[in-house]
């Protein structure tokens, strides 16, 4: 079994963003995508052990904010390779408030999902949210998980 | 709430292959992600009026073939547009079996997965399966959902 081989599946870069009512919090993550229409429905993979799946576990929303090729490298920086645990990601960029959830307003689209099922996968959760709100932000290429490795050259996303 | 938004989501395009120990089917699908690594594991969701999701719901098992951007077009044309219900899809095109799940031998990469949790999501079923085996097949870059539409320009898949 060569694992590597899994590296052939695509995916998208985006920011999921929560809050517990009394914090917020995000991080970068590639493992989402929408599965159902009627409703529309995203489901999203998180490691248990990052402070983001903790309080979605606990708050029962998320945001999504859909990363485009050209978003500041330094969003990366912070959503990707910093804990929320050691500072307040958020105030370190501008965002906005939608619906009581952050959102990154420089990001190509937004989504916002109430959890209506979660699967205990051992190390991560897998949430499924319910779409209350969408839009778009930003025309712009959105970006893949390939193009972040291939140009952005940044190390794998820690923890998805 | 404008759900064109989340077109912006990114995908890459499979075929997810089936049996029940009598019976073989596949059907291409776009809503496939790993998730977790210890162990190795997929989530794929089917829409529950396709045969390919019945034959898994029953059997427990499925094949994923990573399809890749100079995938033979009629590949799609069997997958993607025609029903199990009414042909023996694969006896159409060139496969192999592995582990005894049906994959495609002219496709990029391929895993096979047994089923270990099931969320029931109304029209949907979440499948999240454990990796048994996974390998490479051939050079080339997978094929993404937006390449799917810019290039191959088929029509949307049917029934994810």
């Amino acid at each position: 079994m060569d694992l590597t081989a899994l590296f052939q599946f695509s995916y998208g870069v985006y920011v999921v963003g929560v809050t517990d009512g009394s914090r917020r919090n995000g991080c970068m993550a590639n493992s989402l995508m929408q599965v159902t229409t009627e409703p529309p429905g995203l489901v999203a993979g998180l490691n248990k052990d990052s402070l983001t799946a903790q309080l979605l576990h606990k708050g029962g929303r998320f945001s999504v904010s859909v990363l485009g090729e050209t978003v500041d490298p330094a969003l990366i920086g912070t959503f990707g390779f910093r804990s929320g645990k050691d500072c307040d990601k958020f105030a370190e960029v501008n965002w906005e408030e939608r619906g009581g959830l952050p959102i990154l307003p420089q990001c190509c689209a937004y989504a916002l999902c109430n959890v209506r099922q979660t699967m205990d996968l051992g190390t991560h959760w897998l949430f499924y949210g319910e779409v209350t709100d969408c839009g778009h932000l930003n025309a712009g290429t959105p970006m893949t998980y390939a193009y972040y490795h291939r140009v952005v050259k940044g190390a794998p996303l820690p923890k998805r």
